[in-house]
């Protein structure tokens, strides 16, 4: 295997010792071993897993066990024998701010920080509007619209490499603000964010490579900029720890059907900061944000707190089924979640190493600690081809354009074991093409 | 019983006679014979009903028999079995359309036209700015941002009596684009549409009087004023007959929860006249609405079609269950739906004619079936009181501000006998108090 990335350590960084090519059969009692010693490794009963290695929880996380219950049990007797009275007597109006808290630790928010619904793309376009407004008010020039005319700061910063719809919507965001927006690689931001830079729009970890950037250091360099940062959360929130309140976060937005395994197009959140909750100036300002929802008022005051980030009447079998989703993470450690993540990408790239001959892929994701999400993407000829024999032979990543193999390691429920037979079953594939 | 409303007759309209107080045991008779003579009464073993007599429809449709074990399929198998492979193999990918084609015939419109996700209130934002876009395109004068600088188009009319959040996201979607929001009562609306009109925003039937306007005539008006027209389908989709395409309506948004049951909180769904899809211009341009979502490319090219209303990951879980709702509408014919919407809320006024005493409660819906849609809401004092009462007696409609009793007659399952219960139920609660 030969690296694609830089191999910079960052100095301390504690890295797991790389065994130069151990036997297989040495390889399986080291698997064994971790899975042994693994704190986290009673939580996978709490998922429906079945003999697959289920290496794509970071495009929909595995069902929880607890979650077909709750939702027959919502439909059936809340719904079915309920109906409209559930919408206080089972807790239905509150469950965007209910199930917000609940994440709210998972991202170092404390409570009343974080509402649930919509997707991560509209909450995206919540985020970037109301942060552009922020920008405008601290320029003390905006006008009756709450856009200036001709802003100093004209331009929208995004990740080069994002996922897609970040950056679609914030193009969407910036034409409707009268603003430009820049791409530049995500290394190269904190030098390029600067007084022109209303806004920041950055990936904790990027989708395609794994790579983890430096959220306080970005955070720290936009607002030294004088600009804002939103933090688009969706491959590191339930990965590992994350520290929203303390880092200085903007605004932060995040998926529930990844690592938070709340369902196919489970509702996103939205992080607002403290400081900036009282004026966060929603560009979608449904009934659901108002401050007395059904005084049915024509005129529009929007509620104080998570609440404001509310657009329309919430879907509630997706956010219940999340709400019985996150149960899994009482008393779990999020130090845990994340030793245990780096210890298996590390043995995943370890037994790669091991199995492949050289040459036949190359790492996209860094080694160092300190830079790697809770996925391993692996560069390979024929990628979406080998891809499609791995999941024949039951090992399910996926793959992304134009040459990625890409791999996600969910701590609660993936075990040494998986990662294992994963490499094995590639190196496998990879022998016979 | 009073009237507040105008009682002009529509020439030729059929009116059903009005019996003068008839006695009570009569009214039950007549209950039990318009229930025998209903063709749809065999539907309403489709939904999970008890003695509850459930007038609340028009918030929240009752849960159809069918929903519990598709949903638990679902979860179980699609999501828990095939986890990510259900985007493919379950069809989960082309919910939004496929759902949308099951919704277009109750709404007039062809396949390909209709697409479901999000809220009402983020549909009614993406279709107001997108008109507001083809507006300026109309006028030739849109630059670079779509958007005219000084348009000449520059107010979008409303409704003046809208539900709230209609009123609310054309604010926005004003102040987005550089207009204004001018509210006038729907009676002048035809007459204020003028040369300055980009955009109309208007309901279908009132969601707290029950009226419904005339949709043709309406949209008629509008273009023959050059403006477009956006329509508020939330109390009319799936309670009459709508002919969105024949009708000439350009945009229109609708509520999936309400006549069409799809559960709380289902996705909305936006219809897009087909001349105008080729250059919707959506303001939500997500990852979802792209030509190729799976080629992640940086560049947004928007989607042919339905697919260019979408927006992120739909919400699979609440869009399957509204898919399995929306069966119960197979081989329904809608006139027969609207023609038992209206003998019910015939039948429901003649019964609080025979049993109110004079003056305890005023009709705020029209009498003329032409302008009826399918809820009756009463004007009486203590009116909030008055509902918790009927509610605990197993009487359930809502209470909309500042005193309007509101029971919502669902075709598809309420019977002429709802109906009596429901009126002797109020008369009992007011004689008491």
């Amino acid at each position: 295997m030969s690296e694609t990335t830089r191999t910079t350590q960052t100095p301390g960084a504690p890295e797991a010792a790389v065994a130069p090519s151990p036997a297989p059969s040495r390889l399986a009692e080291r698997a064994a071993a971790l899975d042994d010693a693994d704190p986290l490794a009673g939580l996978r009963a709490a998922f429906v897993l079945d003999d697959t290695v289920y290496l794509d929880g970071n495009s929909l996380g595995a069902l929880p066990a607890a979650v077909p219950a709750r939702l027959a049990d919502v439909v059936a007797r809340e719904w079915g024998e309920l109906r409209i009275r559930s919408w206080t007597e089972s807790g239905w109006w509150t469950a965007p701010e209910r199930v917000g808290d609940r994440i709210a630790p998972l991202v170092g928010a404390g409570p009343g920080r974080v509402v649930v619904g919509d997707s991560t793309s509209v909450n995206i376009f919540k985020a970037l509007v109301a942060a552009v407004r922020l920008a405008d008010a601290a320029e003390g020039a905006d006008g009756d619209d709450g856009v200036t005319e001709s802003p100093a700061r004209d331009e929208i910063l995004v990740d080069a490499a994002t996922f897609p719809t970040d950056g679609y919507i914030a193009a969407s965001a910036a034409r409707l603000t009268g603003r430009t927006v820049r791409a530049v690689a995500m290394a190269d931001l904190a030098a390029e964010v600067g007084p022109r830079t209303a806004v920041v729009l950055a990936n904790h970890v990027d989708y395609r490579s794994g790579e983890l950037y430096d959220l306080p250091a970005l955070t720290a360099a936009a607002h030294a900029a004088g600009a804002l940062i939103v933090w688009d959360l969706c491959h590191s929130a339930g990965a590992l720890p994350v520290q929203l309140d303390a880092d200085g976060a903007d605004f932060a937005v995040g998926c529930g059907y990844k690592y938070l395994n709340g369902g196919p197009g489970a509702p996103a959140f939205l992080y607002v900061r403290g400081e900036h909750q009282g004026r966060f100036d929603s560009p979608l300002p449904g009934w659901n944000s108002h401050a007395e929802p059904f005084a049915m008022e024509a005129a529009y005051t929007p509620a104080e707190g998570a609440a404001r980030g509310r657009v329309g009447t919430p879907d509630i079998l997706s956010m219940l089924a999340l709400e019985s989703a996150l149960e899994v993470w009482d008393g779990v450690d999020p130090q845990q979640v994340r030793a245990k993540s780096l210890a298996l990408t590390d043995f995943f790239l370890e037994c790669v190493s091991a199995l492949l001959p050289d040459g036949a892929v190359s790492c996209v994701t860094p080694r160092e600690h300190a830079r790697r999400g809770s996925q391993v993407a692996l560069r390979c000829e024929g990628a979406r081809e080998v891809m499609a024999e791995l999941i024949r032979r039951g090992v399910v990543g996926d793959f992304r354009q134009p040459d990625v193999l890409r791999f996600g390691f969910t701590p609660l429920y993936t075990s040494f074991g998986d990662a294992l037979r994963a490499a094995t079953v590639l190196a496998a594939v990879i022998d016979e093409r």
